[in-house]
């Protein structure tokens, strides 16, 4: 499946190629205001936090001459709307997860997690120092969207399942909530496979819509509430290794910003992805500890299901290597992991192994 | 030792004190040019580029108005005077590895790195989630400063040596560079440690006047030409698991800028902090390659190396604990450590042992 068939075929090829023929908005050249709207519920742990440091930093740094004004999900489009309100201009930034939208371009994968893909450093090496930001604009480009990353997850849990996981064979029918390539994968095992925002997956998850839910890891996750459904937790997962969180601008809006402005939502958006990606990690371990004790068992998959997401995920995206952009993206992708991750491994890995054994 | 002793023995006590009763400067309301001192030779690569980086993110975020005048060590004061010279008002800020400070305060340690002490992650996780950031402005307060972390090098490599590690009595006599309190500990095995500046390593080294040294990782070190001189390189090292380093600003001239500008410096710091993070973490890979194709051993130190590390680490720490500060920031480090680690290997590193597993 290549670009153009994705444009043809999706409803947002279109007002993207509406945007790109907007005239410029006619901006007062006073303070501004700007609507930022996001994929999360209002207070959703981490996520939303993320889209409201983005904004704090912003109003703050330009002594509120850019002010953001922040529409969570429902409250002007809904989760899965916000990537063609900013495209058609009716709001003019949104925060989210970019894998929501591997409809209208499957290299929008890359920006949130492939299935074993980077981890969240892996992501931060390529983004900022690697082809990644660059390619993030060659996609903002079609569309009319000036991208940053502003937040990021860490690795992801395997997810809340009503039975423990035994072999592949376990996902046969089983339906499950995983959205962007991940999922696709997982389908390829047999599951059926649900891609609902954040905001819906408790109740969907309760009422029994589904059997059982990826979200993001223990903090968010106990915030969510998944431990009064069922308490069989899988902590590590293949599907997103390091989930990076994206802030889109309209481009016509972005590029009528001073030189100044325009720099100041760039580094915001960068340090909202550390601060993030510390926020969940410093949050992770305790609770952690807190499900353990409210009697959840907390599981790893066994190598013969690690070997089928292996090879589904490699199947799913070769399934897209005909489309050229997506081709580069992961070419450029595999480098980096390949290229950063033996030192990793040499260094922090020996240290942290060592510092395990003598510390005991 | 406690503060009180510290500021009593320490030169720069008394400019400390005399810095917190200067009159507020007089800045006109127009553009400012701050200028910024560095503990780096200019060009140091990775170090020097941190300081850069947040330079050009304040003078570019700011539109211009706030202007950062980067002085490399020895263009304004020399590498270790720019403590002295922003706490006397001499510079606005500087750009360093606060461990090069411990003279003035033990703490400082914990902002750049301790022995057997955090990775840049769980660095991150204390800092910007944890009690870090307030630690770093509480020490801050005694002297008059303003800090934030604005870069870090990842977890340093163990150093270069003349001749191969095979026990901790190889290190007797041995006379060897590394600043902080990794030094001290080093000290402990009967090293002669010295702590010299960046710029002055390579001399030391070529001329025979030190018998090894530590720097930063396999890209810093390739560029600094240690593998002109010595093959035996170690990867992993005890000393600095991941090295922060620090913008700190005069408080007075600080507090005279607007709240806009002061959230400016303190988002370019942390963006800096992740920027450079990447940068050393996606260029060591290559170099790491290209020092073995050119004939240096990698190699890693044995576990009775480790051991007779982890004990002097404990020492070296425990003998500070009589200051009240430092054992406060000292418990705190610990309780994120620990609170955080047992997630991380659960989750990314399970990950990442399977990737390595499957893909082979």
């Amino acid at each position: 499946m290549d670009r153009r068939s994705f444009l043809k075929t999706s409803a947002l090829g279109g007002s993207a190629a509406a945007a790109s023929t907007l005239a410029a908005p006619a901006y007062a050249q006073g303070n501004r205001t700007l609507t930022m709207v996001t994929t999360w519920g209002r207070g959703l742990a981490g996520v939303h936090d993320a889209a409201q440091r983005v904004a704090d930093s912003i109003t703050a740094m330009s002594d509120g001459q850019l002010t953001i004004d922040l529409k969570a999900a429902g409250e002007l489009v809904g989760a899965f709307e916000v990537f063609d309100a900013v495209t058609s201009g009716q709001a003019d930034m949104y925060h989210g997860a970019d894998y929501y939208f591997v409809g209208q371009h499957p290299g929008y994968a890359f920006f949130t997690a492939v299935p074993f893909g980077m981890t969240a450093q892996e992501l931060a090496n390529w983004y900022y120092q690697g082809e990644g930001m660059g390619f993030h604009d060659e996609l903002g480009q079609i569309f009319g969207l000036k991208s940053f990353l502003g937040g990021n997850t860490g690795a992801q849990a395997g997810g809340w399942f009503r039975n423990e996981i035994n072999g592949p064979e376990d996902f046969n029918g089983l339906k499950f909530r995983m959205p962007g390539l991940g999922g696709e994968a997982l389908g390829k095992l047999g599951a059926s496979v649900q891609n609902l925002p954040g905001a819906e997956v408790y109740q969907a998850l309760s009422s029994g819509a589904i059997d059982g839910t990826e979200w993001i890891g223990p903090w968010a996750d106990e915030k969510a509430g998944f431990q009064e459904i069922t308490k069989t937790y899988y902590a590590a997962g293949f599907h997103e290794p390091g989930a990076g969180l994206s802030v889109a601008t309209n481009r016509n809006v972005f590029e009528e910003l001073s030189p100044g402005h325009q720099k100041i939502i760039e580094i915001a958006a960068a340090e909202a992805h550390q601060w993030n990606l510390s926020q969940f990690l410093f949050n992770n371990g305790a609770a952690l500890q807190r499900l353990q004790s409210g009697g959840v068992k907390v599981l790893e998959f066994p190598d013969s299901v690690w070997d089928a997401f292996g090879k589904a995920s490699a199947e799913t995206l070769d399934a897209y290597m005909d489309d050229e952009l997506f081709a580069r993206i992961r070419a450029s992708v595999m480098d980096t992991m390949s290229a950063s991750s033996r030192w990793i491994n040499d260094s922090e890995g020996a240290y942290r192994s060592q510092r395990d054994r003598v510390l005991g």
